[in-house]
């Protein structure tokens, strides 16, 4: 054991750890520590407050899940706000649904973005510069609370968990102003974490979720440096049959929207899988 | 960072750490190291070589789709044998299932069953004195030699990865007897590794498998301590209809099984779902 190990400190007593090639960055922003570094497994690795975020080899898994899912259950989303994703890998998933017309992303941490444009940039890719996009930095619960009724057709939270920063993400008074900013078909997504370890997560969020939303439930990915199984996003919509759109319409909007074979995990069969949950998560939703 | 916390060693610049409550057995036997250990955050923790083998926190993920899958995809199975799992945790999924007659384990490390009997008595519970089982200590490669032609219908191998002692269990000549041991509707299922990390592992023993099988594929699993997204578990069958069976069917045999509403992590749309890979594991499948 050297100083070229970093573990992840999520978990007190469990967790990964990876061996350092090279420290890229290591800043304290006004809201939290920022670490890059590049890694001799993993590619590029970002960490949060000592939370593994992003990593280069893997980051395909959380991005087109957390993004397809939800765009492709709508099947006619032309306007998505994305909070958190400072990295722009959601954007850039976003970014290529033919059928978006606008992207507005707002992220409270400015150096996240500095730094994953600097020492990141294969994550967003040209999205930063796309024309349907609009990056703003500043308070995701402000914004929400601003925006016009009706005024987008997704939204989708990729934040830290419900812990430090994120925290005011999952309160009850979000996801209402989440259910008015949203179109009568709207939905939203958010990460819940890996119910293996924190189950609290995935079942309090969901209380809070249903309180704005007829249809909320959840659904899987195996994000390989999420560690602990299967992690949960959450889906809180207003019409349930968002969640049961059949595999080959799910197929046929993919290929519509340019999707269809550009993924590495998310296919239409795992789209329509993801919502089957193990027992030992479907426990934790609310009845 | 102290020495109460154990490092896997798996991969030589990624992998997981456990902090240790209380060590409870280090041995070297005539095949491997050996350790158990009480964890903070998973119950008990068996360790090969330093490898995780099995926790006490999440050994269902595993044994349940390790075992319910093959012996439900094949409908009618009596026999069964069982190659390594000296935790005995397949051996009790095994003989959960009312039509299995015979259920024989062949462990070729007879220190892992001792400690895993004093140590680990939950993962076995009261399997080892089934009347239906049959333990051996012996050498799997011999029993696989030695057996009767189509005297068991599924074979399990839950072996360590293919390096060390288990590196025997992938040859062609292994497979080659389990086609030979096995009935014509004959199935043989094995753990695969975690392609994120170990993509050649389910390349090469799926080109070995299909020199004796006419359906060869693989299932994914997300186990919380096998890090590194889905593992996969190895999927070798003489009749391509086992893995086509429809839910509903898998449904029926579970329920006149006495498996249904027992699980955790397997149900009837898991089973099958399991089958539809991402695309970054079902590009290492041969062609």
């Amino acid at each position: 054991m050297t100083d070229s190990w970093v573990n992840e400190t999520l978990y007190g007593a469990w967790g990964q750890r990876f061996l350092v090639k090279r420290e890229l960055a290591r800043v304290r922003s006004a809201f939290q520590d920022i670490m890059i570094f590049e890694s001799e497994t993993h590619g590029r690795v970002m960490l949060l407050d000592g939370v593994v975020q992003i990593t280069e080899a893997d980051e395909f898994v959380y991005q087109e899940m957390l993004t397809h899912v939800p765009l492709l259950a709508h099947g006619d989303a032309k306007r998505v706000l994305i909070i958190g994703a400072g990295d722009g890998g959601v954007l850039r998933r976003v970014l290529q649904h033919k059928g978006v017309e606008r992207a507005v992303m707002v992220e409270i941490d400015g150096e996240v973005i500095r730094l994953a444009k600097q020492h990141l940039p294969m994550i967003a890719g040209e999205a930063w510069s796309d024309p349907r996009a609009e990056v703003i930095v500043g308070d995701g619960i402000d914004h929400v609370k601003q925006a016009p009724d009706a005024s987008f057709d997704v939204v989708i939270v990729d934040s830290t968990d419900p812990i430090g920063v994120g925290e005011v993400l999952f309160t009850d008074e979000f996801y209402a102003n989440c259910a008015r900013l949203l179109t009568p078909r709207g939905l939203v997504v958010n990460q819940c974490g890996v119910p293996f370890m924190q189950a609290e997560e995935l079942r309090e969020t969901s209380l809070r979720r249903r309180k704005s939303f007829a249809d909320v439930f959840a659904y899987v990915a195996a994000v390989p440096t999420y560690v602990g199984g299967f992690m949960t996003l959450g889906w809180a919509a207003k019409d349930a049959a968002l969640r049961a759109v059949a595999v080959e319409e799910i197929r046929a909007r993919a290929a519509a929207a340019g999707i269809l074979g550009t993924t590495r995990y998310w296919t239409p069969e795992i789209h329509c899988g993801a919502f089957n949950l193990p027992p030992y998560i479907a426990e934790h939703l609310p009845k």
